[in-house]
């Protein structure tokens, strides 16, 4: 009998890995943050002494989902501009709120009402890009979720710092912070082509080339960029970047939502990764983003919710839904998008295109304990004919009962055990009344 | 001072009408089934006497939401068949199943777990089209739920009837036991135009007139629909129903995912209402129902979310939702559907829809007391900057804690009066060994 720390005993587990797979009364167990075996519960009994048992038979066990485009921090402005224009919703609403009040506090404040939400539904990962990166490792590290934090570029001044050289200066000293911790990775994240110049961008690659960083950018969200893009530089963003060498499998582009064939093509042929974030560019009139294509190109698709201002919340299981559904009728084929891939965008793919998917994105033996539970005991899931369909199409994130982060359990029967909701509610109200001020003066 | 049943405070009301109005620490008293008042708290101390007070101040009053289009009983379907085309689905997958198993108590159980998820998701009365609707009428009345039963006609025998003379027969028996009950209203349900002949179409046109009674029906729900319509008739499905003198302000038409410019001008003309399931529509590629056009135009525009087994789930605020943010993008304006409208399509316009909006629809004095509470104090749904769009983008069902129909407490903190949720459990899971045998035999 081997000793280890933790046995989940579960009515379902859903791997991801491999492809397509349920098992029905098996059990996973943990030791030292790892998940160490996969088998069936009558075996494991016999096989390990846990230090910690749950039976979670009415349970589903799925990884850890991956949000692959969040600006944490942002939460505070959920629903602060609504039915409003991009370029409205960006220019006249957000930035200047964001001028006004981000500073060190909101980000540290944001962030966690951010997590809580997020670990709430199932999501254990989240790729951020945010002034402030420094707080935003720092609460994630506190709260025990791991995260890639965007070391942002972009060519305006801000409270976190005031040219190129300065933004890149205070990353890199985030990422001397942070490069050894297990839960903390980087990525360079220049904001978007449109916001950010040609020797911005060139600096931001030798950066990530010195440090092997991913670069993280908001891509081809718009019409409108595009447009702009052609008008000032004669090409259309992606052919800037192809020419600036920022293409790679390093590269995670975020929207997508307006891609011809050929530069389909120069995605696949380069490995790009793309971050889908289905519900922000319908709520924002962006566009639709070619899912069923890029996924038949070979493309490496993910799933981001983006900001709480332009969806309105973090709700991965929700953002998969909305990805499934769209994803069929954007490409005429109702078999298109499938429940089973639409899962693996929401995880898998994520920790692909963060290169973490050695230690997440599935649940497999030597991997990390990322590990949620779902109550599928409800009337609302019922009757189960296709577990990993019922998963896409029907569950909700208020069925997520326990997550595990690194094998620490980090929700607890939907209780948060490391971030202080009262404080976070608090903190919440008190920012909501400064900026509302704002509101009502308009 | 006066005596009422109830008096409930609730830290706001948002009554749907007067529109874009929010009511802040207000109180709704009810009494004799019926709202007759809405006003400030404080004062509502001081008017009424209630037998029962509820004070709910972290919570929200909505009218109850009315889903303008279901086939409750099929939710024993749910996930049966998904990733699949419309035809397949329904041909190969959908008719067989229900050919085989459909009877009476397919109906009864069926439907008492769709109502069970839908009273939990703050839906308090739905416009179903199925088999046996005298079954359904009989358990919507025990739930206490109100619904608008269709009586059903489609050109092929089923386990209720064997031929239009039948089913009209049949749908005339429920409607003189049930035309005086408070909460079932009936339509007749001619379930498609490629399913129902010319000489069904005029006798159900008819027995519609004969008895008052609006016509619900699938209307250009796919583009092979049409084509094959085109193809056998000469003409469009809905211009068939123009020669037959179908269309008026007493026909639901459902989906109409593909409509043109003269279509459009046509629905306005003769004040036909339409069913948006913009979630069923995406599952099974059928079509983008251009919402922001038919608004704009003045169509009276109604929200369903289709039967569990093409959405998969009966969650109107998700459908709301969704509604929402696909309107904006299909007609590529963020500013299109606002929340308020998208508030109202789930509401009032389905009340109108059904000719049930001196009932229900929104919270007005002398209508009936069907209202929805929801908590909005967890951490998903804050800040709260603006409480219209908080409630249509960020809102979840699970948020529901009570609802009220006629003056009666049907969910009262999550938990279900009028349904046994145990006895619903066990027999959809009888139900679900049963059919799950068959696709085990494919």
């Amino acid at each position: 009998m081997q000793h280890i720390d933790t046995l989940i005993h579960a009515g379902w587990i859903i791997p991801v890995e491999p492809k397509d797979t349920v098992y029905e009364q098996y059990a996973i167990a943990i030791h030292e943050e790892k998940i160490v075996a996969i088998l069936p519960s009558n075996e494991a009994v016999k096989h390990f002494l846990p230090s910690i048992t749950h039976r979670l038979t009415g349970h589903l066990l799925i990884p850890g989902l991956i949000n692959t485009h969040t600006h944490a921090a942002m939460t505070l402005l959920r629903g602060f501009a609504d039915d409003l224009h991009l370029e409205e919703w960006l220019n006249d609403r957000i930035w200047p709120a964001e001028k006004k009040h981000v500073d060190q506090q909101f980000v540290a404040d944001g962030t966690k009402l951010a997590m809580a939400e997020m670990l709430r539904g199932g999501t254990t990962c989240f790729n951020d890009m945010y002034f402030f990166p420094d707080i935003a490792a720092e609460v994630a590290v506190q709260a025990g979720m791991r995260a890639t934090i965007g070391l942002i570029v972009i060519d305006f001044p801000s409270a976190w710092a005031s040219n190129t050289e300065e933004y890149l200066a205070k990353g890199k000293q985030v990422y001397d912070n942070y490069y050894e911790h297990p839960l903390i990775k980087m990525a360079l994240a220049p904001h978007a082509p449109y916001s950010v110049s040609d020797d911005s961008l060139k600096a931001v690659q030798e950066m990530a080339t010195n440090f092997d960083l991913p670069i993280h950018i908001h891509l081809h969200e718009t019409e409108s960029e595009i447009e702009n893009a052609v008008k000032q530089d004669g090409k259309r963003p992606l052919a800037r970047l192809k020419k600036l060498n920022t293409l790679s499998n390093k590269l995670i582009g975020v929207h997508a939502a307006h891609l011809n064939d050929e530069e389909i093509d120069l995605l696949v042929e380069k490995n790009v990764n793309i971050v889908h974030c289905p519900e922000s560019n319908l709520k924002l009139a962006s566009g639709f983003c070619p899912v069923a294509k890029l996924l038949k190109a070979g493309v490496n698709v993910a799933l981001g919710t983006d900001g709480a201002a332009s969806n309105d919340d973090l709700d991965m299981l929700g953002e998969m839904r909305t990805a499934a559904l769209l994803g069929k009728m954007v490409s005429k084929d109702a078999s298109s998008v499938p429940a089973s891939t639409a899962l693996q965008m929401a995880t898998l793919n994520g920790a692909k295109a963060l290169g973490i998917d050695d230690v997440t994105g599935s649940l497999k033996i030597g991997k990390s304990a990322d590990i949620v539970a779902l109550n599928m005991s409800d009337i609302e899931t019922q009757p189960i004919y296709n577990l990993i369909s019922q998963l896409v199409y029907v569950v909700s994130r208020d069925k997520v009962t326990d997550v595990w982060i690194a094998g620490k359990h980090i929700l607890k029967s939907r209780t948060l055990t490391s971030l202080d909701i009262h404080d976070i509610k608090v903190k919440t109200h008190s920012w909501h009344k400064k900026i509302y001020a704002d509101l009502k003066e308009e």
